[in-house]
């Protein structure tokens, strides 16, 4: 392996040559995130907010974190998986220390963030922390130039942290090219585990040929393709659409250890009805993405809380496979349908309805949607209630407006996995099994 | 007064100058709905599904609205107000009988129309039907032409109705601006006491100079001005933005016993978060609109139910001087400020947020809100915080992204009314107390 040590003074082109000439051959094994991350991320539900002195309950500082971090410990998340907390822009202090490392802003967080790294391994959970690409952070706060990788990959692991992400503010296409790569490499040089979240695809509009999905899943644990979520519905389902849109091109992407991110859940705020909730979950879990609640945990509602909760969507979503599914119908009547193949011969369906009115009474069967002669056992993961179908059996989801019918089908007897993605009664949507690379 | 009895062979043009000529002579004077009107409207949440067979629960039938009564009667909602129970589209047989007359579906309503209005009588509860200014409903089942305007009013009132809304499909300005009108003196002529909603204005764009407002007062208790809304939050916002965009022709047309319609209240149904639920609730009791629940009140949530039967805010929407309020302030933050006055020296006062990120700390003060000089008791409808403020004191209400603070202002000791709406201290926006011309 290369060794980079960079300075400031290094010329530019030079870092270019090197980057290019390493990249294909260098390849992330970290190990980390083999089925997509869980946890908690501050960004969207308390994003730069560092007024302690008039808001000091929802200020960023490790108060936060540590309140965070006692709901996911005393109230039943970390059992279920959601086990990273993860600081967003606006920790750090505006200056760099003496000796030119980040630190933390020594007000709001007076420990440290080595301290609360401690505080969250105490309990099982991890810590994540947020750097930007670039000469500031969105919220102007430093940045890690090209220079600074090494020594910010360095003191996040001194630190103890087990996640980055990375931001893109004020950096072109040319640096993003070279520093998002060198951080992989700076990170696993630590030799400790850093997982590795990149926002470096929004910044380049997520699509080929300008972003390299190849690479990505090189370099990268996790990376955001899209805009930021908002704690809106139109926010949500605009994110939803651009990633089924795109699914020919991002869910080849995906598989254990590399996931497409489209940013946080935002269940359990103020924008989203429990039928919109409930369709956040289900479509995530579809997408095989990374569960990071943006939230407040201190006062989640229950009925917000049942929903993250949901064992078997957190299942569906965390299984083994890693195959990001896909939409597979779009009907005229606005409602979808959405299906992930899963292990043990399992796959997920979800039925979507677009509409406004009313609910929707959407009549279909199995073979309809590509599932090959036999009987099903399939499970309405919100309601748990149990049917068996045969392959030709016509039903009726009622499914609500801007809500979901979400079920895990499973295929008992002598049904194989293969049969039910490669059968042959696949109409309306083709699914190429060998898309999916790990198939 | 004139007396028409039209023939369906009547010629069209005698039509039009007998109508122009005694159109402003003539006004409603039915005594109802001195308040805004509170009830029950099938449209939103049950539209025309006459699936019976398959839906029998929720199939537009005389059992649908005998459930609703039912839940009307017995789960509080009646003691509150909320006692129309309006059947809209979709109820009638798609031809009328041997002598002309309307005639409900017979297999959906077998009791017809008279008997559920004495179920509802027999409960102190309203009965509402639906007809159509035109050839057709929007839904193509039998309208209302101009020659079957008397008929219809008299089968109604026959039936013991207590309430017309009267939409506008398959009709033309010209035929609107007859019918409208002659419907109003029809219901009149029978001598029954029959509340008439129409939907002229929505049809006519909503505003001057094609509509008139001050004839709408003369003839409707209530019009639809604008489209229909849907189960979604990007609805419930852009009908409250019309209103209030439109707030100085509309604010003065409404007043007791003739009121600005924005649609139904869609809370407990599929598309509202808790948040924006209570934003409707708020912004069409600032608005003195009608409170129509278009829901299911067989299986609505507590959490929706509770803002629905909020005492306090239902009182600010009946204040019994019925004066619609305005939105007072934008800031460029997303809060806005609105503002009704009430009865008793008292106003009520909404901050609302745009917002889709996070609760947002808005700091002014009531003298910013143009009150004048003195205390004011405040409660805060939804929390039952009380606070007593001085018109200097500033302030932090913090407002849930799509959200409300909604405050009870009043004003005790020597505070008159007349010195809140008419104080020196209008600052941003200037407040023409003799808009509401009924001051």
């Amino acid at each position: 392996r290369l060794f980079f040590f960079f300075t400031s003074g290094m010329h530019f082109a030079v870092l270019i040559f090197a980057s290019v000439a390493t990249m294909t051959a260098f390849a992330l094994d970290n190990g980390l995130m083999r089925t997509p991350p869980m946890g908690w991320l501050a960004w969207e539900r308390f994003r730069c907010d560092i007024d302690c002195t008039n808001d000091p309950k929802n200020c960023i500082s490790e108060n936060l974190f540590i309140d965070m971090a006692d709901r996911l410990y005393e109230d039943g998340w970390k059992e279920l998986g959601y086990v990273y907390v993860n600081i967003d822009d606006c920790w750090s202090s505006m200056d760099r220390d003496k000796d030119g490392r980040l630190q933390a802003d020594p007000k709001r967080f007076p420990g440290g963030i080595n301290k609360l790294a401690r505080y969250m391994h105490d309990r099982g959970l991890k810590l994540g922390i947020y750097g930007d690409m670039g000469t500031h952070t969105c919220g102007g706060y430093p940045g890690t130039t090209v220079d600074k990788i090494e020594i910010d990959a360095q003191t996040f692991a001194d630190w103890e942290v087990d996640m980055l992400k990375f931001d893109g503010c004020y950096s072109n296409a040319v640096e993003q090219e070279l520093g998002y790569p060198l951080m992989s490499k700076a990170l696993n040089a630590t030799g400790r585990p850093i997982a590795y979240s990149c926002s470096w695809p929004a910044y380049q509009g997520g699509l080929p040929p300008k972003v390299n999905y190849t690479q990505l899943g090189q370099i990268c644990n996790l990376w955001r393709n899209y805009g930021d979520i908002q704690d809106s519905w139109g926010s949500v389902l605009s994110i939803a659409d651009w990633f089924f849109e795109n699914q020919d091109v991002l869910a080849p992407a995906a598989g254990p250890g590399r996931w497409n991110d489209p940013d946080m859940l935002v269940i359990g705020d103020f924008g989203l009805s429990m039928d919109q909730s409930r369709s956040q979950m289900a479509l995530w879990a579809i997408m095989a993405a990374p569960l990071f609640m943006s939230n407040d945990l201190r006062t989640i509602s229950s009925g917000a809380r049942s929903i993250l909760q949901n064992k078997m969507i957190i299942s569906i979503n965390q299984d083994p496979l890693g195959i990001q599914g896909r939409r597979i119908l779009k009907e005229k009547s606005g409602i979808e349908v959405f299906w992930r193949p899963l292990s043990n011969n399992a796959s997920a369906l979800v039925f979507f309805s677009r509409r406004t009115d009313m609910p929707y009474r959407y009549e279909t069967s199995l073979s309809k949607l590509n599932y090959t002669t036999g009987s099903y056992k399939v499970t309405d993961v919100y309601t748990d209630q149990i049917d068996v179908l045969k392959d030709s059996t016509e039903f009726v989801v009622s499914v609500n407006p801007t809500g979901v019918v979400m079920w895990y089908v499973s295929a008992p007897g002598k049904l194989q996995y293969h049969q039910i993605i490669r059968g042959d009664k696949l109409r309306r949507h083709k699914y190429d099994a060998k898309q999916n690379n790990f198939l």
